[in-house]
């Protein structure tokens, strides 16, 4: 149970905040037109939200993936994942465990390491899984009902399978769901002639398939800019002194 | 519980059966050097399958759908159903039912009819959902783990949304999966950017996705043809009397 900053009163819900996370009810945010007394930013709905970050893991830098596109997207990873902290909200890694010794996903192997920057901190949880999707055998689902969480924004690798079958399960489970398509990547795949398709085909193609259908797919800083459309403190702190 | 044909002996498992489903215990294959004495048609290991039937419903010949790929899908659709309730085995038509009155998938609307063709029959089981996952909100999985069954085939409307969904979880929940290709089809796809993606592309794309990562992706002809490798009698009755 929340208490809102400026009147104190208890809040179930329709409690809204600014991108510091100070929390107002809905009739002090009224009076406040909408602005934070402390930061002057943009008073938004607040809901809970989580990040997923879906194998960001050493198994996928080896050469047997072949080629990739978006070579950039551990920065956007880690952009978002550096946003998400400094708002305390909840950040779950999904880490991909395989039984199979021989695999670059087994424990015993370097591959099963988080990538560098990606390691958990004290708060935030880890799940594994041994499947692609991140809601099968993994109990996700009963933790995020467990902590309220509504909205989902999911990040890591790679798009078209652990992404997307995550996404998808995550739209059709009622979770309202995000894919940051900068934040995502793809290697080339061989279809059942043996032809290869390119890297970002398939991550463009994975991408359109998901958006409107089991998510909203955007770019990183556009899902930030979308939260907080004033957002220009991010080096404020908030409540000020 | 089954009991082989010939000696009678009660089988849990092992057993080996014909295009006709003449079954045999695994002694007694081996003495008809895996060939049925009543057809001559191969024997092999007998797996308890379901046909899934995906959406296969008047909803989308709306013409809001826009462009669609392989024209004839429906065609292969019928092939294969004829070839499974030849075989009696499992068939299982999943419907989609909206519970908004503007959807082409209300029950209110013709479109949420069965295509010509596709009625169930009595024996066949109909599951309705309201996502794009067969999976989910169905009791599918419950269903198809009751009838031991270990292999599932799917065919149905649309290859990159309700087909992927749910031949993507019956993968990652352990059902030997087929995708059966001529008897799925794509429409066109709008990107997040609002470039359209061309049906075919979409189509492909989609199951080099699942190939060998979810599931087996084949022809329909093909799937029949791996099964029974020198099934050359449709016509024949087996046993024969």
């Amino acid at each position: 149970m929340e208490h809102c900053l400026a009147c104190e009163k208890k809040m179930d819900e329709g409690a809204y905040h600014c991108s510091h996370d100070c929390t107002f009810c809905s009739e002090c945010t009224e009076s406040f037109k909408n602005v934070c007394p402390n930061c002057g930013g943009m008073l938004v709905p607040k809901v809970k939200r989580a990040l997923l970050l879906i194998d960001v893991q050493q198994a996928f830098l080896h050469p047997k993936w072949g080629s990739r596109n978006n070579p950039h997207a551990e920065e956007e990873m880690l952009f978002i994942l550096k946003e998400w902290r400094r708002l305390g909200w909840e950040v779950i890694h999904i880490r991909h465990r395989s039984h199979h010794p021989e695999s670059v996903f087994h424990p015993s192997n370097e591959g099963f390491r988080f990538k560098e920057g990606f390691d958990p901190i004290p708060g935030e949880t880890v799940l594994e899984k041994d499947v692609n999707s991140a809601f099968i055998g993994t109990g996700l689902e009963e933790h995020l009902r467990q902590l309220d969480v509504t909205e989902i924004v999911i990040v890591g690798l790679t798009t078209p399978h652990c992404i997307s079958t995550s996404a998808r399960m995550s739209g059709n489970l009622g979770f309202t769901t995000f894919v940051l398509s900068d934040a995502t990547a793809a290697f080339d795949l061989v279809d059942p002639e043996g032809r290869t398709l390119d890297a970002s085909l398939v991550h463009d193609v994975s991408l359109a398939t998901l958006h409107g259908e089991f998510a909203t797919v955007l770019k990183a800083t556009d899902y930030i800019r979308a939260l907080f459309p004033d957002n220009s403190g991010a080096s404020l702190q908030c409540p000020l002194p």
